[in-house]
């Protein structure tokens, strides 16, 4: 555990202020606190490896809404409060719907009372998700200044319309584990590209997280994509203010060969264009069902003009020595397994598999760091605590 | 922590036969009862706000039932089932059905093999929501004497057709923390009014928990409907029996304005008539759905000439100062918020807003409250203890 | 406790090899590891009746999946898992479906990063249920090798389409402590039997687990169904091959009068025809809804022909001195009560009705049991510390 000491003097060195705060975009964070996420789901995996329960509550809810259908992310945010101690309580609202205004106050009050953290994914509505979330939070700041709550939820965005923080956080620990360290990604190329899929309206959530993340750590991080797939311009503006700082680079290509060129890291993964989500948006709000058939239509018929942004073999052998990591979110379109065609090649996925796999497998780890540093004043202190009363998670 | 102490010595000295017995009706609990569910109430409130753990049960299931739907009771159930230590299990019968005699007896005991209490909502059919739930407290009794259950799970009622005991509980506290002691509540006028709903079917449960339980505190309870939405006679005979007793007073009412002149606690909120109830249930039970359509039609109707029944800043200003406290036991049908026309006027409701967010927060203690003392013979010294114990809630 | 103790010591001397194995057929475990289940879930089943904590695990998920419609298996496998602190979440596909190979196989790893046991019940399709199961085991087991999951979750198979061995297993604990010990069941008759049902598809796997496991214990199993409603032709050839070597004895007759006979034990429940279920799988594969009206149609007709099926005082009578006990895997169809005409009499059921409960009660031990020993190499020597170190299970 000496590694877990070394991990637990840096955390004590990072200057955070996320107590009592949400945790919606990356962006909103401070070196310090990207770097303490990362240090804190770290360390909670060395204790549980070691066999050390992390039982930090010994009562307290974690109210879970999902706006959107979810197995992986569930799984992940299920683990994380059971790592901690939290109960997992479902708010389901019914059909997914975009509530109002007094709505939203009273019902993120009604639901507090004796919760810690709110785990909240809304992720179909281009200019809804991150704004419910920001209204929940606004909710829950004026209940608790009223003396309504005791104390003050911790929002943790499990994916919006604008980030997905909590995938863009693992995939980083997945990178950082893959080179070594933090330092080792400087000057990394990564090519965050669009691929084909037999879907439609794939969020933006996952592209714009790690353009938004990867471009603090000094990478080279490539966004392609075909003519018409634009993400939201200000999270173009982020990774290019966020590149700037770090001496790193981003760069927008419209061809996956291009961004494939001497990468170290692929991420081809499908999404659907910007402004086909922000129409999309406007006919779900009329509740326009023809209106939304035609769009799916019309989108449908675009992406298959790109049936040929699909990351095979061939394109692999553009990476750097051909052996470029290969990333995905999961669950992938894989050609001739999960679709006729889709994103990637069925052995180059193969191959990257079990990578995948573990990338995911930093999810519950990095969803509890973000709980942990939403309610512990002093990360250090309660994480060294947990080593030396040294209690074992199973057994008699 | 010395006002613990009084609060244990005080529940200490509360004689209650509560152990192993059901919540249904607050009329069917002594005053001494219905102090204890306040008082541990309470204590449970101070043990947790003083960062206590509340753990009693290291293990156990907390069954919950919701034959109609719920969002804040069903948060409130978990919250307080999470502060002993038990698990909620939801028990799901698919549709909102009424069950029969074989079904409930032998459901009740298989749902109930290692449970400790069992949350019901049932407020959707008069006549049947209690009695379904005095049938699973039989089928209970029933199989722990015969040795099939090592234990008689506690059933709390979480609102029936007849009462919403842990709302008006709850309501209770709120009143009592409100003006200081449960004496001071002794003459305070509190009006229990219909008001317009755009909605139509709301159950009759918390205007006959009102008028059941604050005729019990010596005050003086009006209730006032517009001619034709009376409640369920017996729950009259209960508020006038009990309003003699203690020396307070219980009279009916037809006008809203009436009932707020010089009011101290003001409670408008919308139920369907008695009668129509009734044919509602008839209605259901036949699977009559041109009848239920054509009932719902006429009651809308019916609701829409008494339109002026809305808590208007006009007619606060008759209460008592024009300052009585405003009640609710949310949702509220705000005018020209979450409807058109409805029970409250915007700016009536945003000034009490919050004292309704508070008024809310007790629930999840009162369920506690009647989860300890359905569980534990000594509550006085079970609380003692934790304090004693004074293990941290949070914290490694 | 003495009788604790030399449970424990009976325990310890149990030669079993089921660590991160899947209990998924009775008939693929030793007779070790049977009585190891026993005789752990009746330890387990004293410390709880002793007020002892069995918390094994301070974090840890259960994951259920549902694949067909449950209440007593949902609420037995949360009942076991709360019992040794294991947080049950559910893992809902949507509608019931054949998920295929790469689904699975990742699925599997994404629900189990911190997951000590799956509980699975998939008994819609022959062939189907236990194949899965096999699928998702061959997926963790890979995950655990690859490093994906840091441990290797137990599948327990809370009923295929071949086995219900939680069912089977709380049959034979009840069997157990009804008659006194293993010993005394050698030689006793069971007569598991087809009865009448208005109902159609039920699954096979009650019959087959009864018959697969009743045979080990030198019982004679007497299987009984109309022409024409045999079952999976190996679990036939399990039984016989199984009662060859207890020394006990298996024979199938068409007569349910010539199984009651003389017979000790009487398990009369209604099943599909083995071939009306291959049927039945082929048409929902297809999707030929139909082709599975008609399916229906002719199976209910076929049914009706054996209406004289049925468990009646009559063919009680016919038992050892009349006395058989009477069991069942509940809900039963019992004429004029649940149904028109069924599986029972009512006044049979009503005689044995509290001990079918007693029955169904021993499954969420049972459960209990086979995850402990899925998880705990020396599970006498975790079932000696629960009981020494003596942690109550309630109180402060």
């Amino acid at each position: 555990m000496e590694k877990f000491q070394t991990l637990v003097r840096e955390i004590e060195g990072l200057k955070t202020d996320m107590v009592n705060k949400d945790f919606l975009l990356t962006w909103q964070k401070s070196d310090a606190e990207i770097m303490a996420t990362q240090k804190v789901a770290e360390a909670l995996k060395m204790l549980r490896d070691h066999g050390n329960s992390t039982k930090l509550f010994d009562s307290g809810l974690a109210v879970s809404q999902f706006r959107d259908n979810s197995t992986r992310t569930r799984f992940s945010f299920a683990s994380a409060c059971n790592l901690l101690g939290l109960t997992v309580q479902d708010f389901d609202e019914g059909k997914s719907q975009i509530a109002h205004g007094e709505t939203v106050r009273e019902t993120a009050n009604m639901i507090s009372f004796l919760t810690e953290v709110i785990g909240i994914r809304d992720d179909m509505y281009l200019g809804a998700g991150h704004t419910y979330m920001k209204e929940v939070g606004a909710a829950l700041e004026d209940g608790h200044r009223e003396g309504v709550l005791p104390q003050r939820p911790t929002i943790v965005n499990l994916q919006c319309d604008i980030d997905h923080p909590t995938q863009a956080m693992a995939d980083l620990l997945h990178l950082k584990n893959t080179y070594g360290s933090f330092e080792a990604l400087r000057g990394k190329k990564i090519a965050m590209t669009w691929a084909y899929s037999p879907s439609y309206g794939k969020p933006l959530s996952v592209p714009q997280g790690i353009i938004g993340l990867m471009t603090r750590f000094g990478m080279d991080v490539e966004l392609a994509y075909p003519e018409g797939y634009s993400l939201i311009p200000d999270c173009l503006d982020v990774a290019q203010s966020n590149a700037k700082k770090s001496g790193g680079n981003f760069k927008v290509v419209n061809s996956m060969e291009d961004a494939f060129k001497n990468a170290d890291i692929v991420y081809p993964k499908s999404w659907a264009p910007y402004h086909v989500m922000e129409t999309r948006t406007q006919l779900l709000r009329k509740n326009d069902s023809a209106g939304l058939k035609d769009l799916e239509k019309q989108c449908l018929a675009n992406n298959a003009k790109y049936k040929s942004w699909e990351c095979t073999e061939e394109k692999m052998k553009l990476t750097k020595g051909g052996k470029a990591l290969y990333m995905h979110c999961l669950p992938a379109d894989i050609s001739g397994v999960s679709c006729k065609e889709g994103e990637v090649a069925a052995s180059v996925f193969e191959r990257y598999r079990i990578e995948t796999y573990k990338e995911a497998g930093y999810k519950p780890y990095i969803i509890a760091a973000m709980i942990l540093l939403g309610r512990f004043k002093d990360p250090a202190k309660v994480l060294g605590a947990l080593a030396k009363n040294g209690k074992n998670r199973v057994g008699a």
